[in-house]
């Protein structure tokens, strides 16, 4: 990344945002790490310039959506940080910034999430009516050609918006989950474990625990793209060069097919949406995530199959383009 | 204020923050106002100049303790706000932005609060212990010399802070509370009605009801200004010159004696600071304000003794100072 960066302004303001940031520690780590390749180049810079080195002052941007719990972000910061602090409310789906304001851009495990569920999915005069799953896991082509087309949409949104703030030779690294080219959709990990819940919600309609209308009105807004197709949405762009693509293989034994802590993850997840589609009823949850956990236990073969991996993308806003 | 207004790089971005901005929705209404006026002033310049409009953003910072609840106040911000919102977790007597970042800070009714209460004042061996009172107000001129040291301390590490983060040219709105010239500290509103919560709490301690060294150890960390204090501490400092200072005496009509309403508003204010102090009791703090309130029906004549005003503050960043 180091050799990447181009310093403009080296004297005045860095500016970097965390988009989807939650409520940490990750976010912190993460600014942690770009603050010092900076700051190191920055350096390296400074000493060939005979410039002074204590004019660089980093301005640093936590974003998330408005109901992140922002206050406990807020109390998490060290106060040895050597940056300044914002937190910044609103969906990264549209402009957080002003035009040419930011010099680096991340944003980790948080663009798999859509901005909202396509229309198609839920309309039941559609061919891409999704009856009987809340997700494009296992689905017809139709399902998954309406996730992928609201994905693309919203890539375009999140480009173009990023395109405006970051300034001209700006850096945005992407770390997003994707499956390898020409990998069936049907073996990503989180597609897997949205199915099987979605089996789960189905087994509690059938059993009279929740409406059988409210299961078929529900699906999970998030997508897990690939790296042509990442390529392709920033071609179609304009604004942004990638400079790297790089598939991190997680480790085996980073994997965890533990089915209580993979329940409790996909819970944390999703818990938000579930408890607003279906009215918050904390006993009905844990009725559908012990399920959920027995399922899981059932289907170890399913999840060891995945071919997920971590996608790691680093942009670059091109200096010649008005977009 | 539209007439004091420079607007420098017109065509980037304009950077506004509230200092001590609460959860709203005053915080709102004064963005507003302060957004209106640099656009008139934006609108006049363009049309002279022929360029255009569309080219300025706004990006309001809104600032307070890390104990605010910036989550209520996020949730609270306005879908058609035309400016880019960012919220600042942190005491305002420290540097919060980046060097020569900010076009306008704003801030109103926050100035009172001290970073600290003055050492001298809980210290028993000090001449300034002020001994059987929480605040200055009618105390021996020692701890009214220690609260006013306290806040020259304050406002010359606030006004060193801002002269570092404002742009050259750029302005600083303050709305403090202040009484006149002359006029004996024990006239200031705040003052008059802490020294009665004081006298409610020492008369709990001699119920037994708290413990008396612990009323002994409390102070509240607040001060009220003049306009002389006000005008020597910004040419002490010397980065700012006040374009314009004046006395907003509140009209007779809006000032509410009601000692219901008054015992409320303090409570508001002090609640966290008393808990904080005291241990978290919530029936000793009902029963101490429900004591406070019958001694602020028995205090309507010296509250209307009263003869606090709002100061209104315009300060411009001098442009041939580097402080």
């Amino acid at each position: 990344m180091g050799r990447k960066l181009v310093l403009i302004h080296p004297s005045s303001t860095f500016r970097i945002v965390d988009l989807g940031c939650s409520v940490g520690p990750n976010t912190f780590i993460a600014i942690q790490n770009i603050i010092e390749a900076v700051d190191l180049k920055y350096k390296s810079q400074s000493l060939s310039s005979s410039s002074s080195e204590a004019c660089l002052e980093f301005h640093v941007f936590f974003n998330d959506h408005t109901s992140n719990d922002f206050n406990t972000l807020f109390a998490s910061l060290s106060l040895e940080r050597r940056y300044f602090a914002a937190g910044v409310p609103g969906s990264f789906y549209t402009r957080l910034f002003p035009r040419a304001s930011l010099h680096f851009v991340h944003s980790s495990n948080a663009l798999h999430w859509l901005s909202q569920v396509p229309k198609e999915v839920v309309d039941i005069n559609s061919p891409a009516w999704n009856k009987g799953r809340i997700h494009y896991t296992n689905a017809p082509n139709q399902v998954v050609e309406a996730y992928f087309a609201q994905y693309a949409k919203d890539m375009e949104v999140f480009l173009h918006a990023r395109s405006e703030e970051i300034v001209c030779g700006g850096l945005m690294v992407l770390l997003v989950a994707a499956i390898p080219d020409g990998t069936p959709p049907s073996l990503s990990i989180l597609g897997i474990l949205f199915d099987l819940l979605g089996c789960c919600l189905m087994d509690m309609a059938k059993m009279g625990i929740v409406d059988e209308a409210k299961v078929e009105s529900f699906n999970l807004p998030a997508y897990t793209t690939s790296p042509q197709e990442v390529k392709a949405l920033a071609k179609r762009n304009g604004c942004f060069s990638i400079e790297r693509m790089e598939a991190i293989l997680p480790s085996a034994s980073n994997i965890s097919f533990n089915p209580q802590t993979l329940s409790n993850h996909i819970r944390a997840a999703t818990e938000g949406i579930i408890k607003k589609h279906f009215g918050s009823c904390s006993e009905i949850l844990d009725q559908l995530f012990d399920h959920y956990t027995k399922k899981l236990e059932d289907s170890i073969s399913v999840l060891k199959s995945q071919r997920t991996i971590q996608l790691f993308v680093l942009l670059k806003r091109n200096t010649n383009v008005s977009c």
